[in-house]
């Protein structure tokens, strides 16, 4: 058992808070029984999980899941004085772990499925963990993050993905690498923009399309509006001029998704 | 001007980011000319308006705007070091207000235009702020806050709402109220779950009606889903059991202000 904070495997927990340790190290932290779990069960790379029996409520049943998927040497277990040291939760339920950061790249996606989200320069991880929960709910397995986005492995996106970091795949791309990705292998490519004259709701979307969404703050650039192969625009009837990014992606996927499921 | 960070109206921008106080004398705080000036055009019941010239881009036009709706004495002229000192924002644009609270009451709605929204223990400013920015967007006017709801004058809440706070009406009522409310007025109340075998998209919804959503970590309680009229459940075919709060609302509001646009 672990009781000094001074450890450097306890010390790092802390550390990964920071986006700065997050970029350089290419791990990050994960907290919680409902989300460790996920990652074990979705195998994700876990580097090591910290335990403490005492704030853990069946922590038998617990560790018995966790030492079946993991070796011994990747579980710590700690003082509950240690584990509120580093924990970032009102109520530590005593799991977290380190685990690596998972990027995939254009060249993987294969030109099949539903379709691709892609999110240009979205700035707030509450939006970013959002989206990918509703991309896992509605079938969507590639997430794409062009130009300055924020961290998906930052704890408000973690917490807002509920474990969906696990199920949809995230790709860093830069725009022009997308868009002749998209011209090589034909997929269309839509734009969400407040300044479209078409509806959202009055289009037939193709079964396999990229939807891109522009950032909280700007939408699309005027370069991303010219390589949409089509606008579409959600109709609003108050006093707002735009809907909260997530939403808006989410309103968009369910429209997609709804289609897809009313042909069936 | 003021400079003296201890004069009180200076004093009380600080303190109404504590939800104790802004229950205790029913005002908040808002930052920001985006909101401001929304605040202004809604005739929202403002107490004062803190401004600092130097920090404003377009400070004549925006005091000449200003000074149009307020009395002299609503205005409050601050340097720049006094704004910084109460500011929640990193690059603070020198436009701040206490407002009073606006709460509705049941017996004020009209039982009639598109819906109302009821949500039960809301526990996150952020979507219950979100939340609002949807209902603007499709016309609903009205939202009833059950039980114990986070605040929807929280900094956050308001951040969220993006000025919508001043389109949407807001009340705060016991369930067992709004449950009579709805059969004084024989209004259908519509309750989500995931547990609902009717699926969302699939229903057709009433042009008045009551969407009733649960709190972010228990949905409805089995008094509420007994009460309700009808239940649907929005399809997921992912590996998680639910979606955002704000998420699932706004995919369900844009459900049947679709279905309301379809019809005309």
């Amino acid at each position: 058992m672990i009781t000094s904070p001074a450890n450097p495997r306890i010390k790092m927990l802390r550390k990964l808070q920071n986006r700065k340790y997050r970029d350089e190290t290419g791990w990050y932290y994960l907290e919680g029984p409902r989300h460790i779990l996920e990652a074990v069960s979705q195998k994700a790379a876990i580097e090591y999980v910290v335990v403490c029996p005492e704030l853990i409520g069946d922590a038998k049943d617990f560790l018995t899941r966790l030492s079946a998927d993991l070796r011994p040497d990747q579980l710590l277990e700690v003082s509950p004085e240690t584990f509120r040291g580093f924990s970032t939760k009102d109520g530590p339920k005593g799991l977290a772990a380190v685990l690596h950061q998972e990027w995939a790249s254009l060249s993987e996606m294969k030109p099949e499925g539903l379709s691709w989200v892609a999110l240009s320069s979205v700035a707030n991880p509450g939006n970013l963990g959002t989206i990918l929960r509703t991309c896992d709910a509605v079938g969507v397995h590639w997430l794409i993050l062009l130009d300055r986005s924020t961290d998906p492995y930052d704890p408000t996106a973690l917490r807002a993905g509920m474990g969906t970091h696990f199920s949809v795949k995230i790709v860093k791309a830069g725009f022009g690498d997308l868009v002749d990705w998209k011209r090589a292998h034909k997929i269309k490519m839509i734009g969400t923009s407040d300044r479209a004259e078409q509806d959202y709701h009055q289009v037939h979307y193709p079964s396999n399309c990229i939807l891109l969404m522009g950032s909280e703050r700007e939408g699309l650039t005027s370069e991303q509006v010219e390589q949409c192969d089509q606008l579409v625009g959600i109709p609003m009837a108050g006093r707002a001029d735009s809907l909260n990014l997530a939403v808006a992606t989410s309103v968009l996927l369910y429209e997609m998704y709804n289609q897809k499921r009313d042909k069936k």
